[in-house]
């Protein structure tokens, strides 16, 4: 198989946002989502960037995603807010979100921002970033359709509820950690498939809830930590479920219409700002975040050649690397971004 | 081996509130010590009961647990305070934070309270379980010394740091997550030991940093996700540092003194309340929360005769139990607390 071929982020940029107004996004909103998938196609997370658009077109027109959304955001306690997406894309409700939590956490200490009747988000990472960008740390979690056994369970409970948190580093990139509470994503069961080879142990079950390294007999996911500690990821998915959810009358997982039901999903999201100025202080946060991950970066790897990485360390790079030689593209994306390699 | 000897909650709480206060602690420092490690014993989680008093007793008398804190706390905006622990045990500290938490939450909808130059603070959950008690839901974290590798990492680097959250449920006991972000605790590799038992895959390093599952090899922990997934285990633990100690100012994990070494540790704590009320509302979030539950312990089992739990299912009902029969104390422990079987 060549390389896919690379296209400048700038170029990626306009073929999204006209395809996204084109389907009925508002200027603002195409700008939005654009910004999140272009987030997740330069860190390297392409399971979450561009390769997007397709679907969220299909979910523009069908009415799956509100395409004209009148969203509200309502202030109810000094440092709480509540956020109605109105059925339209994740994305720009999120960014809305995440900069009211940041408003409010600037004046309070900690904000939080629940969201509720919104849709899929992309990558959970984009908003936590867009908290450290300003200097706070950023904590996301969104719920999702049911893709993830329970611990013991039989059947698809959560979704793969991701957890994010970026934390700012002066003079440096954010520390950034944006991870499922399964072990995979079913998209890498897929790959599994196609490249017909066991997967590991521990991240996937069969029809019967039974664990499985075959990716075909695979039917759905473990939690993290597996046969032995799934009951860890399961509780994690759980704060998740319990944050985006309980907490603002979204659809709970198991309730959720699958993703490619065409329906709205009320999906909910919980964001989260923190001030390190109304803690230890900004001087005091800046110091021992640099000492941290110098500490960390320096300790011992069992592999020479493989320094320790923080949280972000690979994607930071990826980001630098993409910016410089362009986004690798596949060929479906391609052609609906009516790109060509010549 | 016979089963180990039961007592009544009311007697331990009078011994070991009696060895505390002997030993140099406050009463009322003494009674918050005992309530956390109540908690743990009533749960079944003994390795952070009564079995510590000894271990706490010598704290207090060497120093390294300051017996005579001057505990300052400072509001530091709308939503934030900051605890200065001064060096005495953490659990009066701890619940004096999440109650400070849930004090400005109720006001704010969201209330964060860091704790610094605090020690040990007993099983997490205890004081999200505070917070759960007052309606709303607690999250805690608290860094501590190293023993788990990082991902790719040869010596040991990040605490046990473990996450608790508690969300209350109307009419019913709490929804209560308390884990390490190791996959298990040093102690279960003693326990393995003594079994003559290979530990699990993925969870425990030789001095090399090499994988192994042979107990007396075993010289540290790996994060939660093993050999393939650790690298989420090992980002959860730096979400715990940054929150407890990056944020707070207090000593990062592997700067910290080891717990045997018998001085100040300088541990932090990060304690976030939420008040439900001001999020969807009281009804909107005890609806959600019964049908989430109910929906969960309804989920399809694996085996039949293992119906699917939330989390701290298991522990309320070990509570139950031992509420009923008194709570098993082991030899060493009854002889610390100046206890007979007879």
């Amino acid at each position: 198989m060549s390389e896919p071929a690379r296209f400048p982020e700038a170029l990626l940029r306009e073929r999204c946002e006209t395809l996204l107004t084109r389907a009925g996004a508002s200027p603002a909103d195409a700008s939005a989502i654009t910004r999140a998938l272009l987030h997740a196609s330069l860190v390297g997370v392409d399971s979450h960037g561009v390769r997007l658009i397709p679907h969220y077109t299909d979910m523009l027109r069908s009415g799956a995603f509100n395409p004209t959304p009148n969203r509200t955001l309502r202030q109810t306690a000094p440092a709480a807010a509540m956020l109605d997406a109105d059925n339209g894309p994740g994305h720009p409700a999120s960014y809305e979100a995440m900069t009211e939590a940041v408003r409010l956490a600037t004046k309070t200490g900690i904000g939080a921002v629940g969201v509720f009747r919104s849709s899929h988000f992309g990558a959970a990472g984009a908003y936590a970033l867009a908290a450290a960008e300003q200097g706070l740390i950023g904590i996301v979690t969104t719920n999702s359709d049911s893709a993830v056994c329970l611990f013991g369970g039989a059947v698809p409970f959560h979704g793969t509820n991701p957890i994010a948190m970026a934390a700012p580093v002066a003079g440096a990139n954010p520390w950034v950690l944006d991870m499922a509470t399964s072990s995979i994503p079913f998209n890498r069961v897929k790959l599994f498939r196609s490249l017909g080879k066991p997967l590991p142990p521990g991240v996937a079950v069969d029809t019967g809830g039974h664990p499985t390294q075959d990716p075909e007999k695979a039917a759905f996911l473990q939690p993290l930590g597996g046969e032995e500690y799934g009951f860890k990821g399961a509780a994690l998915a759980g704060v998740v479920a319990i944050l985006s959810a309980v907490l603002t009358g979204a659809a709970i997982d198991p309730e959720m219409a699958p993703t490619d039901a065409g329906t709205a999903q009320n999906v909910g999201h919980f964001f989260i700002a923190i001030d390190p100025e109304h803690f230890v202080g900004r001087a005091g946060y800046d110091a021992a975040m640099t000492r941290y991950l110098t500490r960390l970066r320096g300790s011992t790897p069992v592999d020479p050649n493989h320094p320790v990485m923080a949280p972000g360390d690979r994607e930071w790079k990826e980001a630098a690397d993409r910016t410089e030689h362009g986004i690798p593209v596949d060929p479906d994306t391609m052609r609906a971004l009516g790109l060509s390699s010549h």
